[in-house]
């Protein structure tokens, strides 16, 4: 059954993008299709829904199902950009004017509108009678309870339900942590942080009075040698060990046990940031830092804002060492959860009815097919192009060697109405050997928007003959 | 209409104190009654409503109402405490044992399930899309637009959607503001508080890297003259004008006046925070301290906290100075708006159906009502009381000269099942003349619960006969 929904999706895409077909043609009725291919006609529906979320189609409730607009000339500006051009300039020509695709990290797919599970979780809990106070400072038990179960299930972190305080997701989670470890003591805590690594976890740093130091990423993570030449003491470090954020790869087992030690020898604690585990592409997760510490030295930081949406401001902590813990909920307390109570018990349903986890499945196989197309396109860029973090997430870098310089890259790709980040934004300010490089998410696009923009990118890094 | 509603309303409930009635005894058919009283069946309906609300009977859907249980043990305790007892232990034996009743204040009327405007509403921001980023750091601008408007025709206060920051409630807004002083240069901002005043208020401040000073209330709010002679400078002055938290009153015209010409001479700031000013019971409003402000020294503090609910996690902020208000909005951008999108649209959406200001109607008359039942209650408390804070909001306070300790009052109360807040934890701690009090919310009680506690309330405070 797999099979067949599979093979009948990628038959109907080919045709689609043939050129043979008219916008606005109608496609065969589910019935009738279901008869002639000799599959059920509930697979003919989901893989037109399939279609339909790519953006190949539309559906029309009650009516049917038709082309979508733009296809052919999607065909045409292919044929043309494989044709070559010599010139920027007829590049921006060739490429059909079909608005702006914003490719910027971090957005993921958010058909959330037509997810049953998900508006019956809130219209659970926008039924319930709601209590006149505020919410659990350390956030609702049975969400705790189900991160908790998750976590111990999934990535083998062992844990209590009060081990976990309930965040706005993971700005709202690492500025907690560290006005925590100002309360211990900690006056201006140094955060070590990769390079590059997460723009916004440093501005997050600093707004909450501490200061980030770069630290060289090597080998998918940050180097931890290089840490522990750095000069001067750091409250933590704070990693991406199991998808380094942007350029990809895992943190070695080897690298983990490392920083566990480090952090003891130190008094240090690690910042597990385990933004998108969840989506893996091939290789295998390594064990959380989490599930390898005996030694309290480790707080994991969880969001839903990539499993759901960062629209919902809903994540987590897990802070195994009572005493930081404790720092964190006497914060809490005084400040208050700034988690409504409604999206907790709407998270809380979603994640016991299944409905999340049947959302990840979904949202999961469509990031492993545009994450395909991602690398299909890559192979035709040159060798001096090096196509990276691809093995999870939804999001990838192109790094290159020589010219364009990457705000170049970034530049002329806007012009044609894609977006993209430039690998500089990554890197801390007056770091001496930025590499070039683009960083793009494929969470959000339809299959058409990505294609295109992958055209884009293709023609501008497509060979040094347009800008040696 | 209105008057045979509430004629109704009234010889009803007295009929099911009376005792004549059993529980579980059928009330006349809604038709019935009508027909028998000549008003609408509308409003019979309503009137039962109102009275299932209170606790009175019970509503059972295809089938009809019923008496409500426990109205006759009600009717002996109410004899029993009449009789007046010598001996406390005679009271709790008096009373009897319903359960507890929870009078702490700041607990509004939630009954939202049944409410068609908050259903509609979330069901509409649920049904929408999600964007795949976060919201703005601001927060929603149809959300801003709609409290400007809010401000300008309830508050007369002139603002614009820019000058306003979306909050996750007060106490949000205030720590916010205060990490915008201190990016300001104010490295650990002193805050006047008022003396009583809000307990959560002050550990927001310390929990927030500033310092509260108590000054003394005088005449309905903080004391001009004595923040005057205080010692040291200022930041800012937290302010309750419409209606001092916890002993009520309101901050005089002049007053206000005053505290705005102070902030311009010292360079503070004057946080206004506007908690219940939706419910007025008599005497009207006075003009915000914000409509009053021509040099942008007032940051308004909002939340609908009150007015809905804690557990939704939503206020806001007004802060004109374009200067303060930047680095406000710094710091949301580095952290992240914590309310979350869905939150925001639902509410926009309940604001501009005209639900809020429906519910904001229906609740304030359940306030009133019951605000009359806690005055009544009151004329039987001996002239050592004194009840207060009762022109407007959804809590009131008893103060009272000599025994007992407000503590022990509290503690009898408990011993009954009777919640409520000692006056002595609104004091700053180690403030010099502290009054005897209690402080009560009357927001969430039904009528019936709110009856049984002032019963208790009486009880112990009933006369200086049991306690000289």
């Amino acid at each position: 059954m797999r099979r067949a929904r599979e093979h009948l999706t990628e038959h109907l895409r080919a045709a689609l993008l043939s050129g043979r077909v008219a916008a606005g043609d109608p496609l065969p009725s589910s019935r009738m299709l279901a008869s002639v291919v000799g599959i059920s006609r509930g697979t003919v529906v989901s893989v037109y829904e399939d279609l339909a979320g790519e953006g190949y189609v539309v559906i029309v409730p009650g009516s049917g199902t038709y082309v979508a607009d733009g296809l052919a000339a999607h065909e045409a500006a292919l044929s043309a950009v494989t044709a070559r051009p010599k010139e920027p300039q007829a590049i921006a020509a060739a490429l059909p004017a079909r608005g702006k695709v914003n490719l910027s990290p971090g957005s993921p797919a958010t058909n959330f509108s037509k997810n049953r599970d998900w508006v019956a979780a809130w219209r659970s809990a926008v039924k319930q009678d709601l209590p006149g106070l505020p919410p659990l400072a350390a956030g609702n038990g049975q969400l705790r309870e189900l991160i908790a179960n998750h976590l111990r299930t999934a990535r083998g972190v062992i844990c209590t339900p009060n081990d976990i305080i309930v965040t706005a997701g993971t700005s709202d989670g690492l500025a907690l942590t560290l006005q925590a470890q100002r309360s211990q003591g900690h006056e201006q805590p140094r955060i070590a942080t990769e390079n590059p690594g997460y723009p916004t976890a440093r501005r997050v740093i600093s707004a909450s009075g501490g200061t980030p130091v770069p630290i060289p990423v090597l080998n998918g993570g940050m180097d931890p040698d290089a840490l522990r030449r750095a000069p001067g003491t750091f409250s933590a470090a704070l990693l991406t060990p199991s998808h380094q954020y942007p350029l990809g790869g895992r943190l070695p087992v080897a690298a983990r046990l490392d920083f566990l030690a480090w952090a003891k020898e130190t008094g240090a604690v690690n910042f597990e940031d385990d933004y998108d585990s969840e989506f893996r592409h091939g290789a295998p997760l390594l064990p959380a830092i989490a599930s390898l510490d005996h030694e309290q030295r480790v707080v994991l930081i969880g969001s839903y804002s990539k499993t759901l949406t960062p629209w919902l401001r809903c994540g987590y902590l897990v802070i195994p060492d009572p005493e930081l813990r404790g720092h964190a909920l006497r914060v809490r307390e005084a400040v208050g959860q700034p988690v409504s109570g409604l999206v907790q018990t709407a998270l809380t349903e979603f994640m016991r009815s299944g409905g999340l986890q049947r959302h990840l499945v979904r949202v999961g196989r469509e990031y492993a097919h545009r994450r395909k197309l991602v690398i299909a396109a890559a192979e035709a860029l040159g060798s001096h192009c090096l196509l990276e973090a691809v093995e999870g997430g939804l999001h990838a870098a192109i790094t290159w060697e020589g010219s364009p310089h990457a705000d170049q890259a970034v530049a002329l790709l806007a012009e044609q109405g894609v977006e993209v980040a430039s690998l500089s934004k990554y890197y801390h300010e007056g770091s001496p050997a930025m590499r070039n490089g683009i960083v793009f998410g494929y969470g959000a696009p339809t299959d058409l928007q990505l294609r295109h923009a992958l055209d884009g990118i293709n023609a501008v890094l497509g060979g040094p003959i347009h800008f040696k």
